[in-house]
């Protein structure tokens, strides 16, 4: 067996959940998701780090490390209801961003065609191109929506002389056809960055971009009504791309490139969830959970949660549509217990 | 005399109230509050160091520590218009947490029958069991509703082979009849954890818990006034239990079982104010204070000033209750002076 | 040429502006803004360190150092669209209070004369008597009124035995008549300080100070709409100071005197932006960024957008002036382009 | 199996080395060295933390987790050269120190009894009570000397009215019976404490404590010469404890109770290796790293060489035995090779 | 009474010996140490923090705050074979150096009238000047020689326009004839600073500098034989001044200006040791302590073992004058007890 | 003008020198040191961070920025006696490690080959290939020596699949001929790594590697004679490359693969001292300060100290050629002034 396990520490598995080895298929054979370590920082134009996210966000709990957690709100428990299997981390050489990426891009793309949702641990954001092409080389180029939360775009063409980093993975996307610019939702965006050339680039793909300003302005519940219609419209598939900067650096510091002013973790919970009940979630990726720059683990715990609360999500979805059910969110805890 | 002082640090009082002795009657007749701490961390499950809570929750300030702090908001002084004592530390061995408990159990317990409110001060949330304990031992067991902030719902039954421990005191209230299980109103639950055979358990025993997607959906506000009014139906007294982790640790960060998603630190401060400015409150434990993990002491200093809010509120309610006077939110800050 | 540099670390200008000389005026003759570091933590009465705020404020930004900052939400670059220069710290020997204050109402006074606005980079709160007495110098004692954001007062009369300090500027600029009482508008006042005795005194000055259960019950925006109200009647500019405690210590740990329960980060930027787009703000000053006590630079990065969103504001307030336009906090990101 | 895997934290063993169960004896059978975790802060009087010394220390390294280390001074693999096995922990309520201390005890008797050496990583100070017993249930109460590494005697009597806890293990071993007291060497005590009675029952019982005034006078190596000859006089076996706070805590900050002026990590590591080398060790143990007041992990680094520093020293000993050679410190690192 | 306590923090002494004030002279009357706290960062060039210097010092240390403290080495109890008393904090208003430097030399002259030996706690080392000036204003000027430990020289001129500041004392006090030139003895300067131009005036005073290259060349044995011997040459005491920077960075990193290539921990622990146990020492300070920059605590325990140190040894000398006895480095701990 | 500035942060000096543009060579003609910055990770096997190591190894210092350090120990200016010119930071994008090195080479080279002395600050070690190269692009391939620092070999073949990074650029060197194996001189080595073969093929090359138990037994001095004796030897330059990880993690814990046991700091400036004082340097580095795991800027703090003690040791040198002397570390400090 060759599973590499963890690049950089002891091979553990996300909380528990039992390990696969992606070169062999046997071993994931009817897995519902797969989670995948991406532990790169070589994209990354500022504070470095993500190389250690995998593993943070893997262990990033309280709780005895059992391979399950039943949620308190959704009534499931997402890493039993659901076969969850982690395959470890893709052994990406800091200093070799295309091989790395390419890396990852046959471990996504072996995940989805086995007919699993991968999920993916970052690293920087560089590796949205190869999660989302990989996804989309099963599901179809185009036929998958993104929705991206994050405070900056990553749309930016040539940086330090390179087409590859955590700035351009999105670009890129859309140039290659992998994913379209017109079913691509960007949720959070802030700051002074990128400047107007990329933001016509972006206007002319038909992106949809949510800044904070609208977002404080009409509400995030009425932005996400809107960019949740938009991704299943004429796609098949939604990848949902959460950088965690999306959340103000004052509740989650331990990140590359943070810019204040942006939502709370609540918020993020609160989209995640939505966004993975309502839709045809086919990928997900987290990343640029900084390890070195982070306080009391506070943003490993969130980007832990942030998992958590997607595939307990996904398998509420799942319980719903098997049962014919609802989730109620005003439900108390305990009503119909005891 | 025989006060113990600090256990673990210098001895000194809560921002310079006068001190009293345990052992001595007399130096705490007559008193409103008296401040014990519990400097314990033997109960805590994952992350420890709540045994320096009790110290730094009594000198996070920034002010002198004088005894004296008028609220700006509330228009008294919670140190100065109550007769505040501060009893220092119980003498709690880490490795035995049944002695512990037992001597918390007996500070609570004479201060209770003195006549003050006991303000204790954490430690891990294990001591909640002494604490309630002890108050109901003078009011009446099952006569003292439990209003709980917290993100655990702290009913486990055996951890780790032991009954007591900072997941288990609410079941082992419940269980021993010092607390009903129908008057114990949970605030800001979220997360993993206790399972579905705990959960049937408090729905059995009649708990009312607000899961933060109730609290998302509905409002703060509505559940509190929900869990206000059924804290004083056919209950003598109150009894406040505020886990520092019920707030988000983006924000608090300093404590042992960290759960994201929770409320701000200006959404605690308002609704620890709120209970007591309107209830009968008997009795207050602010709890999970972890040094150790704490950035810049903002989560001592959260401590500190939910002990403030608390006694500010009280000093209130009293002032209100002899001057027929009602306080005003909405009221500037310079209304009146001058 | 006698350009001071940085008095703490490497002569460094905002985020790469250019630099002038406060002994040569022709060097920012012109200008629209001058930057101005004021390294100061000789007045703080509790953690020291604003002595490196305004170095932290000028780099912490993970973008080029190139002088250039295209706002997203703005449409327009605040430091290339007016003409920012950026002359250096003010040497301010830490033991000399008042020699140093001296020294930074003589720079401001040099800016505003020249028709520049200054924007001041503390240092503790203490300087905000010489910048709004150096932009009163120039515009008018008692002409400019003050929209103070800060968790404090600052309208202590004597400390320590001194008449300076980041406890009392508010109440020298009013005693000295450079600012009128009654247009000293304070947001974000909460706590334990001051007490009743200076509380009169504000009120008997007619000062409008909006304290955070104001904020909360009556919502922040109602609250601004009142101050800006005042802020412009009967006075010919707006000073804008705002202490980086005004938002919660939570998300902006790095400071002296933390007080729970302040502002988020978006709240702030939301203010700061509004105030400089609707309001003839002529002085700026942004306080109290310790970067000892910062995580992850969280602060840092926020006192750098406090003054980038400033600046930004102030850019778009006069292009819109100048094309008769309007801009609308609800249009898209990308609306127009392409 | 009942494996327990780590009590806090996901289930990973020193550096990659395979695991075993104390409750299967055949998964252990013809082990050379078991290593058991003991995590364990329950006997700590000031700084917890060590708790999570074993999950840190069988960590703390930046070289794949492959259960490989070959050395580069001794020319051998400690973790494969030896059979070395890693149990897991020790389930150790935190709160209950007698049960706890219990647990280690019969894992280390299990250890010891099928011909292993235990390397035990705590955890508090007070586990070297149950593994000096546990070693000395199968070698014989009285024929095991103990070379202890501290800056503290660890001989106190009752504390806290307890008679367990870090400063208490070595009384209790010696009035046991399991240790003699005149075969009990202490190495790096300094500071104030424990007092004159305690010093006097130690003399009382023989022991031999080199306090640093000595060692700097003497000289390290003749002390541990002159110990060295003493531990091995009447007794079969020899435990070696190490408390990393013998280092100064300028360079092992992670501990709980720091005594500055203690040896530098060069000379605990030197000490290791002679004593590995040269004693028939039958027992270690490597306590008090507390992760949390820890640095850069630069303390969990230093107890992760510690430990393997004497799995290589004792591979070594066996090589040179079996071979009859002589290792020589001062031969070049490339001799003979090539 | 008047007494201050501690300006930055609760009111509490080193380490629990008893309080007296310096207001009411009976209150130290035949003390023989007292204890001042001096807590300015006002005159620092660079990193600020030592306001907290007293309050760390004060209580870094993990036993019982009880007044005691029995040193192994030295087999006294420096806090009560003496009579310690703690006269708190003297009121430095941090941005008027000048005010704040005179209220030391106020005490410091109090506690050397009265036959005590002042202790002094620092702050930066601007407070020599008053430090030895005051004990010169009860000895006489000019009959105290310096023996003073620091990276630094400490002899500047004037900085930032002003006479007083921590790079300065030295000069001032030699200038004053407070202390000779020629019997200012300097231990452990290293680094950039000053130049050629205060080093001929140094030269020219008659100062003896110990450069660390001399000390590793001659051993710093050999380098303070010479020193003491000059210390005690037509001089009636010592005053002893520790900057703790005087240690590497590496061991002490709490201070406001590190040079690295320090002596170790070890080595300033036996000087500080031997210095008191051989001269006629009349006046400490213990500096440069900045709690802000410190890490696990360890400089602050650093500055507490100095004044241990300082105090054992004080005891001893005074123990074996009385007894005729004479202290043996080499004698092992337990000799002659049991 | 090209000149890149500091790619990480503002564009700056190393402490103020002038500044000068690799892509003009007009700009560094006659200049006697060219230093480089190397900000790069991307060849990091473990904990990253050394992108920001030129930026903090410029301006860690407490003085000011004004181009200018007098040796208290030496007796010159390094900065100014010798002419020193700061390039600014090569561009190296981060996942492009053979394009980032080729980009060092040639920067290196044009320094080299203007008759210059590069100093390099790093970075990680991976850079040691290209500043090796392009010192031996001029000099001749083979014609220098290395004196390499350093707890690790950095002689590994293959990682991760790639021929780059920080543990394999001695062996890339020596492959390539541009040094010869047995001019190679390495000191400080220690741990776990490398494995036998690659040690084979070390002593195959002839290296000569000192490992601290061989420094620990001959004395790092003797090791020293004879090392740089050795490097002399049939070569025409020396170059010297310090990797801080060469020192104790305990004193220097901002560093990515730390090992302990190390040297001292002040073992390191003095070695570093001498090296630049008695031999033909031509080209130096300073790598893997990692400042997001350093404390205090201690690290930093080492790293500027090492530069400018070689800087001062090469100016002493020229000095002492010019006029004939030899400088007497054992000589007083003010001795022959005043």
């Amino acid at each position: 067996m060759s599973r590499y396990g963890s690049q950089f520490g002891p091979d553990i598995t996300f909380l528990g959940v039992p390990r696969c080895d992606l070169d062999d298929p046997a071993s994931f054979a009817g897995a519902d998701v797969v989670i995948v370590g991406a532990p790169f920082d070589g994209g990354t134009s500022h504070r470095p780090g993500t190389r250690f996210g995998p593993s943070a966000i893997r262990q990033a709990c309280y709780l005895a490390h059992d391979g399950s957690r039943p949620s308190l709100a959704l009534r499931v428990d997402g890493l039993t209801d659901l076969r969850v299997l982690d395959a470890g981390d893709v052994e990406m050489p800091p200093g070799e961003i295309e091989r790395a990426l390419a890396a990852v891009e046959r471990a996504v793309t072996a995940v989805a065609a086995a007919g699993a949702i991968p999920v993916v641990l970052g690293g920087d954001h560089s590796i949205a191109l190869p999660d989302v092409t990989g996804v989309a080389n099963h599901h179809g180029h185009g036929r998958v929506s993104v929705l991206h939360f994050d405070a900056h775009a990553d749309t930016g063409d040539i940086e330090f002389g390179s087409l590859y980093g955590h700035g351009q993975p999105m670009r890129r996307l859309i140039e290659s056809g992998a994913a379209r610019g017109d079913r691509f939702l960007q949720i959070g965006l802030r700051g002074y960055w990128p400047g107007p050339e990329t933001l016509d680039w972006m206007a002319a793909r038909g992106l949809r971009s949510y800044e904070m300003t609208e977002i404080v302005t009409r509400g995030l519940d009425a932005c996400l009504d809107e960019a949740m219609a938009l991704a299943v419209d004429d796609c098949d598939g939604v990848f949902l791309s959460v950088d965690v900067d999306v959340v103000d650096p004052g509740m989650a510091p331990g990140t590359g490139t943070p810019e204040p002013g942006g939502l709370t973790s609540r918020q993020l919970l609160d989209a995640v969830r939505r966004i993975c009940l309502e839709l045809p979630v086919v990928g997900v990726d987290v990343v640029e959970v900084s390890p070195p720059y982070d306080v009391a683990e506070v943003t490993a715990y969130l980007g832990n949660r942030v998992v958590l609360e997607a595939l307990s999500a996904l398998a509420r979805r799942r319980a719903d549509a098997r049962d014919g059910t609802t989730w109620d969110p005003a439900r108390p805890l305990l009503d119909g217990r005891g």
